[in-house]
């Protein structure tokens, strides 16, 4: 444990993230306390292992020195408010997906001291499961953690929970709450409403004609994978931050119109000039969030037979090459693809030469 | 090889496509003549064992059955007219990605003996990569193969064409062209639209807040895959079906805003409803296009490190259990993921047995 890690915390809330920030942080040496007004939801983080059980919110944060408050967004306020006066030396955080509101909520119902207390935070990790039996401590392993302290927060609470987030491998990123909620407004709300709207228009479509689902390939599928997504929660997310989500539609509208009078001039090279652009943009960004640099991408053809990706898994797994990221990638406008596998850049040239003595023509994206 | 499949055939354009299927053809085979103007892509095409070399597209038809023009999309038409009038017992096709506009040039140039023997086609499939290279047979395995008969198209050559399709892996979908370009709008070109545009908000707004790409997850990977497409390719294929392209544009803008309009009017009952309704719809698709039923998809929570690709596939491997699909999912808003297995619904249960054996907690998704 990092010196000034908290040896105690409290999970207020043993869902998905609550019990693998509990998982995560026994994992790293804490004492872990949890509580859940659900008794099957704390009794299921309790089955795997991850916390002690508490009969109560104040029971379950007095003297844990740091609690995190892992509640649905409409009661985040309430309980982080009950924590705060719990007890008097407690730094409390919570997990949800706008901060915008909480953190004005909390300041204008704490006192002096209590707000000092409070650091509004947003592990920026899930999973398409949901509830304690699907938590994973590696669910937070190099993932980006953002921070929003409020008018009247301490440096020192901010200390605290920076040294939390570390101690259970995610990474702290500071800014202020409503920078936080106009982020990700665009790169997290817009491409879940992007991916609803497009699965819907095939949908609608596919109703009278359903020849149009058997010409959806690869592209289609990786647009609206995201559709598929937990209705209840993704509304509370977009309606906590529905002004911001707004904006960033009409962006993103903006950006649509544009490529729609660019085909209708005709104007090839300005087409081409935007198509470039985004291009080199989506290929900056890497394969993988928590490994920007120091990667590379390996595209491999596969042929549709048994045996090929264990083929290529354990081949790199003989060497102790670590696959970082892989995906089938189907193609632009087909079926069928490649496997994209990125590995550490110091061990590409061992990868390339691995797959190509076992019959791959390895290709070099990035 | 089957009954009424064409003993020979001659690829003309020996590019990723054209190379592909004298490769698929070759397997089956077929006697395979091939063409390219670039030297250097008939070379590659021959390097590649797919086909023997012809001096030109005379040399190249002549006596061949059947013939397939895979040419970047404004050569299609004087390239099926030359193939035509070079053998008056040949069946010509092409691969191009809209149909409307080849068809009516075609039948407004070619007399009504040569009109017979064309069929428009378009085989759904690609890849990221391009060039006699990066082609492979198995790019057509299982895949859909649009067929659109011009109005003077005999139904003998559209006979010959549907063998060629079966002979090589792929599944024959006939449709007429104005029906295949109103479909494919929707279905593969609005995505590459949808995609580029979202990746080209992100840039225009992370050149000035760096720190956007930082937040960037699983999500917004998904939504922009795509944008790293080759511009000039979809340039033209855009370009070519650039009304319907638009009409998509208007449908999904409107459903955009639809969206919109809910978040505004904060009525959450029916925000999940139209979520609930594209969820289903998502997962009705299943995972893969050739094997929409039949399969069971498998969710596997995967902690960041290695070897657990190479054991969760080998573990399958071992079982001849053939994987129809896999992905790395990144959550909706996070960076971590499960692996999504898709497997034949038969070998479900033992998969789920033998991961479970191995200490994975598998799910089922679908």
């Amino acid at each position: 444990m990092a010196e000034g890690t908290p040896g105690s915390l409290a999970v207020v809330g043993t869902g998905l993230i609550g019990t693998s920030i509990a998982l995560a942080a026994r994992a790293a040496g804490l004492d872990v306390r949890g509580f859940d007004p659900d008794p099957e939801a704390l009794q299921g983080a309790v089955d795997r292992g991850a916390l002690e059980p508490a009969a109560g919110v104040e029971a379950c944060v007095a003297g844990a020195g740091i609690a995190i408050v892992a509640a649905p967004m409409d009661h985040v306020t309430e309980t982080a408010l009950a924590c705060l006066r719990a007890d008097p030396d407690l730094v409390v955080t919570d997990a949800g997906s706008a901060k915008t509101d909480v953190v004005a909520a909390v300041d204008a119902a704490a006192n002096e001291e209590e707000a000092a207390r409070f650091v509004a935070g947003h592990p920026m990790t899930g999973s398409e499961r949901s509830g304690p039996g699907a938590a994973s401590a590696s669910l937070l392993d190099g993932t980006a953690w953002v921070l929003c302290a409020g008018p009247r927060t301490s440096a020192a609470s901010l200390e605290v929970v920076e040294s939390l987030v570390r101690a259970v491998g995610a990474q702290p990123l500071t800014m202020d709450a409503e920078r936080h909620d106009r982020l990700v407004a665009l790169i997290s709300h817009l491409p879940q409403l992007a991916s609803t709207a497009l699965m819907r228009v095939a949908a609608v479509r596919a109703a009278g004609e359903p020849e149009l689902m058997l010409l959806a390939a690869g592209g289609f599928r990786d647009l609206t994978r995201l559709a598929a997504s937990n209705p209840e929660l993704w509304a509370d997310i977009l309606l906590a931050n529905a002004g911001r989500a707004r904006d960033a539609i009409d962006v993103y509208v903006d950006s649509l119109h544009q490529l729609g009078e660019l085909l209708k001039s005709g104007d090839r090279d300005a087409l081409i000039d935007v198509f470039r652009r985004s291009k080199e943009a989506r290929l900056e960004m890497g394969a993988k969030p928590s490994a920007k640099v120091g990667v590379a991408i390996l595209s491999v053809p596969i042929p549709d037979r048994p045996g090929v990706l264990a083929d290529v898994t354990s081949t790199l797994g003989a060497l102790g090459i670590n696959i970082e990221d892989l995906e089938i990638v189907h193609s632009a406008e087909g079926a069928k693809g490649s496997l994209h596998v990125t590995v550490e850049e110091g061990s590409a040239e061992e990868a390339v030469r691995a797959l190509a003595d076992r019959g791959y023509e390895v290709g070099r994206l990035a």
